[in-house]
């Protein structure tokens, strides 16, 4: 496995979170990543289908990474929408994301979001947002303080 | 506590990946609702924060409930945006929604997202977006298909 | 010229606001549109770029006939979002949208916004948004209602 | 009229394409903005409704307007998003802003867009977006950079 993906799997696997939902990172280079979830019955909501939170995070997760890629890994998200399509049934869950511009402190990315069911993938989101580099402005230095502060305390 | 609430809240306990969370419906009214998550450590990312996908998660289900305060309970979001304002440290995450314009068949919903954190409540993220009533649409009509034929399935 | 476009360009033409801004539409087909706007004086904001409502009614408009070209000419823009990645200078600005997933009743699209300077196209907005057809719900069937109390009123 | 007025009122009038739509400032002061423009046959689309473009146009500057009553006037929309409600008829639109936080960089706005008919406002369109402050960035700096090369140009 080369290095870039090696790096962004480590990235990955320190989010508490991501490792709750059971992400993990398929595809990373620069300006790209594939971030693949298996569905399991937790990822669901009422109807069986996978709940629009996971879809949500999928999407917030492929455009964070796709932006650090870029930009190095302290980014953040800050903003993205993201339109819902159809049902998502299936065995796998894939959202891939590239960068469509960027500048030294933001990235604007797209994300589409597959499920991959009988075979084949079916395009079930799409998404487009901003990912900031934090400790580049007051905004993000609010992110780099407050993880400084709690580094600090750990100690 | 009255029965819309109670009614509520047995439709959040039918999503497995709201129980994965630990959401809880702690208000609820036709044009209104407010969804509460414990902050605990699986949902944060590695600075320690709420992971996005949380807060994006609390933002998306808390737009769907509030659409199916008005449009009744078989509802899907159809797409939002959402803005982080600020990092998300805390004990409580509480996401509160209110229906802005709403149709026979689809609602437009605003959200906003608190952290609780030394003793107040702080703004961390504001979302916008359309909540639909399934089945209205041949758009929708997919999810009621697709639920039928799991319900069939499971006889 | 084909019929497909010759459609689209008297539907364009019957827009009061599009006449205003000088929009012409230069490419047409089944999920496909391309909109050229010359940039004039009068299309720009206080530092000489073109105003983002102009690149902002670009996109809408885009959005709204690339949903029309598989939906048919009765639609409206629902809902959409827009990035603007860098100051619009140049002489001409593009706009050129795509129907990423239709149904009957509604298509989602996504569009880019090109400035053309220094004999280069140059990205500078990026749009994602859901086009509806009207009078198939409550909630458009305003605005055929309208639409056609307006009709009567005329005779 | 109060200077903070009068000041908003002379960045309007410096920008052309407000000047082509009618926009007036009827409203501004720190945190909050209501752009006002009088509704003309030319604002229309073919269904005699008020172009989105139009109410885009007005959703972008006032959010615009909104951020830089506390950050400044070297200001740009990075991003918004709008859902549209209802037709817009009637004689007047209207756009009133909010800032829903700001830092020392960028501002995160709503805006509500009305129309006036009948003797009364209805709501027409709600957005949400991020507005930057320029040259704070390399993402805005371009603008700067443009506009110095721009002003050294007209010398």
């Amino acid at each position: 496995m080369d290095d870039f993906l090696q790096f962004g799997k480590q990235a990955l696997a320190s989010q508490p979170f991501s490792a709750l939902v059971g992400a993990e990172l398929t595809g990373f280079s620069p300006g790209w990543v594939e971030l693949t979830i298996l569905i399991t019955p937790q990822l669901k909501q009422q109807h069986g289908f996978v709940h629009g939170g996971v879809i949500s995070y999928a999407a917030d997760n492929a455009l964070t990474f796709a932006g650090g890629s870029v930009l190095g890994p302290a980014v953040v998200t800050s903003e993205y929408k993201i339109n819902y399509l159809r049902p998502a049934m299936g065995t796998v869950l894939i959202a891939r994301a590239t960068v469509i511009h960027s500048s030294k402190t933001q990235a604007v990315c797209r994300c589409d979001v597959f499920v991959v069911g009988d075979g084949k993938e079916n395009l079930c989101a799409v998404s487009q947002g901003t990912i900031a580099r934090i400790g580049q402005s007051s905004e993000t230095q609010a992110y780099t303080d407050a993880a400084d502060a709690k580094s600090r305390a750990a100690d």
